[in-house]
């Protein structure tokens, strides 16, 4: 869960989108509910896929799904309502049939963390079973993403 | 939209289920969030329908749907987290492609409506076009409408 | 319920947002959920209201609430996962405490509403009593009301 | 992440609590958006303090609350719509500040994990600040922890 990244270097830049907090998000504690941060993880991985060229629709309609299976977050400290918040996201690992995703969310000009969180994905097809991105698809995104598969994948599973 | 029920009679009684209100639900209000009444007419209705031996996840597999084409609600006075909720349900109408609901929704233990609504429901088939249920659906649900088709349908659209 | 607007005239224009559909909101059926139209609903209202420099986060601030009394919505045609949502919002009545609003929703780029409703409010105080709105709030909003209470307000409840 | 108890042997037994699954819960994958569980697991630990005699509701009347700070879900198997699940919850921390939650998912009549999840709280004032626990709330709780503080709490954080 350890978020040191001494590696880095030429890491991409993330992707950032912009979100305004609603009531609905809100709970009476006055802060955003902890599920609906997963919400704004999943707004993050979708722009930045679609900035990529890579409409997760379109790829569903190519019979790819992407299912989440696992998710951590840390609340380092409360959205509110009406906050504008930047949602980072980076692409940790691209693989044939693994994605994993980075967050950070903080309020527009305001670098303070919010909130940082990780998913990872799994590539499978209508039939629910592991399926293998092809070629365009991978090519397009492998600009976007800190470590990719046959560039050298160590990552533990 | 008038509650007016002075009619009646020998009406079914309403069909009752109860939910507990999470943290979820509410807002920095302190209250539950205008939206999530809706959930609570769908565990209503739903949970109606089982008890007619009517699962809505069964009727699905034979291809009908049964989607929402209207809906209203009235807040009368705010439920509250951690609230035990009484939702009480009515089939008002049964047709063979419309049914309707209404919905009336207090506190175990208080007799006091919070919200009162109603919903709008057509009959589809997998194509979204309107099918007509089969006579068993029909024959199971009839005792707990309000009224229904062949029984004399006059309702106003 | 009806949508007749024969009157018009010069009535103000709508207020427009946008919002991207999220896989959160979709259901099985693959189309949005019904009650998740009342987000978007909360959304249009909000950013009408922070557009005429009356910032809902704001009003809460002095002591004001707006809850919802009541809502309604028709169910044209279905949103689906990431369409562009366009919504159309109308402050239908402003009184000094009642605020009607109504809404309509399209995706951009295709003229057709999918969904159409509308919600009353009424102001409070923090003692969940009527509150009068006052006089720098009440003209700020004005040029965007269709009808306002000291210009001659008839409106039906 | 790991779940491995081979320690086990007196672990107290995990409470239990049934959800029915809404159509509001599923997506267009026809399966429980991953960010839904998560309101699974408030109910799990809600109702697990309340059967320990410990409503929140209560505690926060007294200036109590018990916001998330870590949350963590591994996605094994769907979750469908009208399945009736259980909620497995075991207190695993029970600290004077802190509370540590485990989750296990599944379907009645069937022993296989659906999604397992944990959960950190941190109890705080009405001020955001920690706060420790009074005696009578941390007696009422230590049977359901299967590790309390003053009884040897050799957790890392």
């Amino acid at each position: 869960m350890s978020e040191a990244d001494s590696s880095a270097g030429s890491r991409p830049a993330p992707h950032i989108s912009r979100y305004r907090v609603t009531y609905r998000m809100t709970d009476q504690m006055g802060v955003v509910y902890y599920g609906h941060y997963l919400e704004l993880f999943e707004i993050g991985r979708t722009e930045m896929l679609r900035d990529a060229g890579f409409e997760y629709r379109l790829l569903e309609r190519d019979g790819y799904y992407l299912p989440v299976v696992h998710v951590s977050a840390d609340y380092l400290s409360p959205a509110r309502y009406d906050d504008l918040l930047l949602i980072h996201t980076w692409l940790e690992h691209l693989g044939k049939v693994r994605f994993d995703f980075r967050y950070e969310l903080c309020r527009e000009g305001d670098d303070r963390a919010l909130c940082r969180g990780r998913t990872r994905h799994v590539l499978v097809g209508a039939d629910g079973r592991p399926r293998r991105l092809e070629g365009t698809w991978l090519e397009r995104l492998k600009p976007f993403a800190a470590q990719s598969e046959d560039s050298g994948d160590s990552s533990p599973a």
